[in-house]
């Protein structure tokens, strides 16, 4: 069997997801369609709009197979780390092509890339380095040095998203010395961030998002009608989405009452910024306003939301970079029938464990693992009672959600 | 001039402690009135109803001079520990009379219970062990103790409350050779825990704040007006008044998001507490509940409710045991003129250094006064925005309450 994988967040599943997924089924004809997706913490650091299980059922209606976890300390992270967790999973499944979205949509721009920085690596991180010396961002750091290194019209444009992304796949799969096949896709009319409709059908992510927290806006032209459903279910479920200012209370608590030698133990805070945070935090009466207060430009509003968010999960620098360099299993969230062929079939082959259900696997003190349910545990907490009782415990006895069709 | 001292939580400040300190005055006529008071965290380990601000204006309008803060460090503590903490800061203010309310009232049983045990302290000591280890709370074992040692009639029940308190009174002025002299007034009426209005004038405290929580009983008969006006006040400016539940969000997330290693450096969180947490907070939805499930015969629910306290103020064992036996400064709180006149007067002589407004003495790194603001910041994240806020930073701000009569 065929398998074809996907890297996701779905926050949530829209139309131009199920436009992905199509347009990558015709070019590569899969039996099944792999996805793995990030938990409730997503690579921005934001929690997502609605917990893993209801997206994975939005992924499983839209047509995927088989939907995995990416574990939190590779999905609350850099495109690098992030697309390495990603496609060792990918690998791990046994999946024979990846196909993912870009604003660039030429696999050959970004072979190409890869070839020349490969080529060129040395001097490619002397240039990141200087960069962030000077004091400005990662990602804008890495623009500016595969500037310097001269691209032609032949490589893919390192400032979007997508295409960083796309870059850190390739390259994966090249560390891994994996036999996946990539191939991409161009992303459909809306740009990443983009805030406002745009098409007729497609909207971002963020936009349909913004809608439905604004409660302006008609987002049913710009997703399925089971997303649509779930989504309706979701608040009959527990009431409210999940964003940050849920969880400010907690996270404003947490930096005031930390000791300096505390956070400064915490993944992605860095020297100084315990003071910065915590002079903003007790000014501050919103999320929003302590991010604009602690914002500069050498971190980008992203990674210091990052950086909140391990605060909140307390997630030390020793739980992040002391493990092996890639996930250590394949945790399970829903499959169709035909999915659960694939896994049938693969199951002596899978090249690292899969977990049907963290009750059965747990004890064996898997970090990644109770990172994971530390995660989720505080995802409930941006909810409130009863509902936060119901799903605070829920990662760990769920089994997957398996799709008949 | 000559001073009488008081030892207060004033939570709130009712007609019961009116009559204490109209029937000490009447005993001791001192010049001033001075009274050592609870912040905002309580000896049972509760936030006080209102702030200590408030507190301090109910205090001054009821006759008492000068306010001064016990430190957190005494304030949320077994009896022996508040007492030595707050005798300690009445001997440095040169206090000549302290006069406290108790179930007993006569000043001799507590001088002869005090000489009883001090001549069999070794064996007192002993059967206090015993019964500790036997698993039950240090009260039960302390009572227990004090029977085994065959008290006459001429010695306090110290299986009452205030009688405990005032027993470990005689004793700190024991310990610290001091030259204030004790005085007793037998409680009128209310029972310490008494939660019905049981008097035609006074009640206690525990029935007076269940009333205003409950909206239930008018507690008019019950307090000064002065009282009344300042509760009413409390709501107009901070819209709710203080209890546990307020707290609820922020300890369970603390307890579920801290790691074992890091909840066993709490103070008052003894080997094997911190897993009865853990278990007993992911199915709460509330503190009661909480605290209904995590208590045993070892530990008493206040004993409880201090560690829960100390979790959330991020009180190490470090922070409690290593500094010195008593406070290290006069933090004032508020004053009348007549009491301001005693503070010029004493200037010179008083024996640790008079605190007026801590962003004048901060930076001295004083670990005490740095648990006191951190308490003050937790009692402030009770509130809801922009209440809270107005309240966050207050007490590095505010100077002493100046009462004209």
């Amino acid at each position: 069997m065929k398998a074809l994988g996907l890297i996701v967040e779905y926050n949530p599943f829209h139309n131009g997801h199920l436009f992905h997924i199509e347009a990558a089924k015709q070019t590569v004809m899969p039996d099944v369609v792999i996805a793995v997706m990030s938990g409730n913490f997503l690579q921005r650091g934001e929690p997502a709009l609605v917990n893993k299980w209801y997206r994975t059922e939005m992924a499983l209606l839209g047509g995927v197979d088989i939907v995995v976890e990416l574990p939190y300390r590779f999905a609350t992270q850099k495109a690098e780390t992030f697309a390495l967790g990603a496609v060792s999973i990918l690998n791990a499944l046994n999946c024979d092509s990846l196909c993912f979205g870009s604003e660039d949509g030429d696999i050959n721009s970004f072979l190409n890339t890869r070839s020349m920085i490969e080529e060129n690596n040395e001097q490619f991180q002397q240039y990141i380095n200087r960069y962030i010396k000077s004091g400005i961002s990662y990602p804008t750091a890495l623009k500016y040095a595969f500037n310097d290194l001269a691209p032609t019209d032949e490589m893919v444009n390192l400032s979007k998203p997508n295409n960083i992304l796309g870059y850190h796949y390739i390259e994966a799969i090249d560390k891994l010395c994996s036999p996946i096949k990539a191939f991409t896709i161009k992303r459909k009319n809306a740009e990443y961030h983009d805030e406002h409709f745009a098409s007729e059908t497609i909207a971002s992510a963020t936009s349909i998002r913004k809608a439905l927290f604004s409660n302006k806006g008609d987002i049913d032209r710009f997703v399925p009608i089971s997303t649509k459903d779930l989504l309706i279910k979701y608040i009959d479920d527990f009431q409210e989405f999940h964003q940050w200012e849920n969880y400010w209370p907690l996270l404003k608590y947490r930096i005031l009452h930390a000791a300096n030698s505390e956070l400064k133990e915490i993944y992605e805070v860095e020297e100084g910024l315990e003071n910065r945070f915590k002079n903003a935090a007790i000014q501050s009466q919103s999320f929003q306003q302590f991010m604009q207060s602690i914002k500069t430009k050498r971190y980008t509003w992203t990674r210091l939301q990052r950086a909140c968010l391990h605060i909140l999960t307390n997630t030390k620098k020793v739980d992040m970079l002391t493990q092996i360099e890639t996930p250590s299993y394949l945790r399970l969230l829903g499959m169709s029938e035909k999915g659960r062929n694939y896994l049938n079939q693969q199951k002596k082959s899978l090249q690292l464990p899969l977990i049907s259900k963290v009750s059965s696997f747990h004890g064996n003190g898997n970090l990644d693992l109770e990172l994971d349910l530390k995660a989720s545990k505080l995802y409930a907490l941006g909810l409130s009672e009863p509902y936060q009782t119901r799903l605070l415990d829920l990662d760990f006895r769920k089994p997957p959600i398996i799709l008949k069709r």
